[in-house]
């Protein structure tokens, strides 16, 4: 199978992002090259590039591309101005300001280096190093969530938070795609994901590329599937996690946590470390982007509301830390959700 | 505002049905006419007319239009036929088969009557009587549940159940209708509804013929309206209500009543008195329709799912009557939800 990785810097210090574009699929599997840091912003704000880890990695990259193009006295500087301006592409996920946090880091601890060559090679190991650490994070999120999954069990996700929301292999799925690797056979609900769709068009897509029973649903039926005893576990990503527990996710996430509840399903969250924002105490904090209303009247090619409606469109939500079982992380599992147990988990 | 009737008959005993093609809206008001019993059949399979009351009176004309091609002697038989066949468009709404037992009905009770002509007559007699009845409980249902709604509150509905969901004004938004008209100041939020948006198409649309403040929004973004304070009740229709107060309608709706349990917000049904089934004891027996994979992953006219993935799509879910606050009625509120004041109300 020859699926390019969701995301790849192609070349040396002189080289390019590549990335899939991921508001094509399922349809289309293309991929786009970005060359500077304007096209990476693009990306990321457009969702050809989207899940929290996976702009992380892009940022990071996106700090690179800018860097190239300055005079080399300039160069932190220039790491400086790229961080301001990609950190402006999405406001949510905490894992973008989290990846140019590392690279504004290690262009001051390096910005003495003698030539600007060494320096842009310098920026490239860095971005190169938090791709790497992404993909064994999910690797080690996936080993530690598939203790959860059950032989028939039916596990319901809502959007998507597998490999094409990572540097590779995903949160959420990577538990799934590591306890189908270890033989067990359960079978997957997927929330469609209103406005964009990316649980119908990504997660199911994903599944289906690796052999693994998968269903797609409207966001409206997963009530239903709950009632009719077709799920006995849900596992979703998260955006930013904050110190109590209180998590961000995609809009819909928090309304399934209600309904796992009201249904006696424990209902997990799978994210890297990088998804905890300890300097939020609460949920409250967390900002919400609020996206195009086109998304939802115009979503698919086809006007689907009356011209001049008002929309309310909240790109995420934010779940209570009392509505979560337990939250999957690299480092291990933290059940019950306190933040005790969170900060004894990360420090 | 010359906007033509939900479904009207057009002309004498040999005339037709004519309706709003509701598969249309928002962007485009055309009207069908419908001259055969199989193109009511076909209009309400492929939902150009769709909501438990309007169904009712569209299958009510439909026997008209079935018996007008019948040979005059064969007339009672013929009723019999067309009942049993526009019985099969759609299995959930129980409106569709009180229409047709009252054609029936009237059909036994005027088997003798001296001439073909006269039968047909009586036909489309009780079938306007039908419709005309059906108006009247709407605006009835409207007086009722208006004393609910109260001056700045913001209140949530799914599906449409406006006037294009009865023969004219509505059940829910009758509610909504009549506060308006005694000059109550209210916001409306309308899920979407998926797979086919009846909110975004059909409820968005009536309430802005009307003047009334609406706002869109996905199905999944519910349950972060209601945490935001921005409803105070929740009103739907029904498709069926057993004899316990177990009520089945659009899918999703299941799903509301739980989110609005969760925030503390009451959950109101309304319903003329032929949307209810004595016969069946709780929501369990109401079957289920099951519809075509394809509304879900061609809903907007682009693929939005991947090539041969599974889909469940079911077209209703039944809400207990445990997480309904009060069923608005032509002939009053029931509230509390038991069997004993349904009974008490209808009978």
């Amino acid at each position: 199978m020859a699926v390019p990785r969701t995301l790849e810097w192609i070349g040396g210090p002189d080289g390019f992002l590549r990335l899939i574009d991921q508001t094509l699929l399922p349809t289309r599997l293309e991929c786009r090259d970005c060359r500077t840091v304007e096209e990476v912003w693009e990306a990321i704000r457009a969702l050809r590039v989207r899940g929290a880890p996976a702009i992380g990695v892009a940022a990071a990259y996106g700090v690179v591309l800018a860097v190239a193009r300055c005079p080399a006295a300039e160069g932190e500087q220039g790491v400086e101005r790229a961080c301001e301006y990609l950190a402006t592409a999405r406001p949510t996920a905490v894992n973008l300001f989290w990846a140019l946090d590392r690279m504004r880091r290690a262009s001051r601890e390096n910005s003495r280096l003698p030539d600007p060559e060494a320096f842009r090679r310098m920026l490239l190991s860095e971005a190169q190093t938090i791709d790497k650490e992404d993909q064994e994070m999910c690797r080690s999120i996936g080993r530690v969530g598939a203790e959860l999954i059950r032989d028939g069990q039916g596990v319901l996700t809502h959007c998507n938070a597998g490999g094409l929301a990572t540097a590779d292999f995903g949160t959420a799925l990577a538990v799934l795609f590591t306890a189908a690797e270890q033989g067990r056979n359960f079978r997957v609900f997927a929330d469609e994901t209103r406005p964009l769709l990316q649980g119908a068009r990504l997660t199911a897509w994903e599944l289906q590329q690796r052999g693994i029973d998968v269903t797609v649903i409207c966001d409206n039926m997963a009530a239903q599937v709950m009632k009719e005893g077709r799920v006995q576990l849900v596992v979703v990503g998260a955006d930013r996690i904050a110190a109590n527990g209180d998590t961000a996710n995609k809009i819909g996430t928090y309304g399934v946590a209600i309904l796992a509840q009201a249904h006696g399903i424990p209902f997990y969250v799978a994210a890297p470390s990088s998804t905890f924002d300890l300097g939020l105490s609460t949920g409250e904090a967390i900002p919400i982007e609020q996206r195009d209303p086109r998304e939802v009247t115009h979503g698919f090619g086809r006007q689907t509301a009356p011209d001049g409606v008002q929309v309310y469109n909240p790109a995420f939500d934010v779940t209570p830390a009392r509505l979560i079982a337990g939250i999957i992380t690299e480092k291990g599992l933290i059940r019950p959700v306190t933040e005790a147990a969170i900060r004894a988990l990360l420090d």
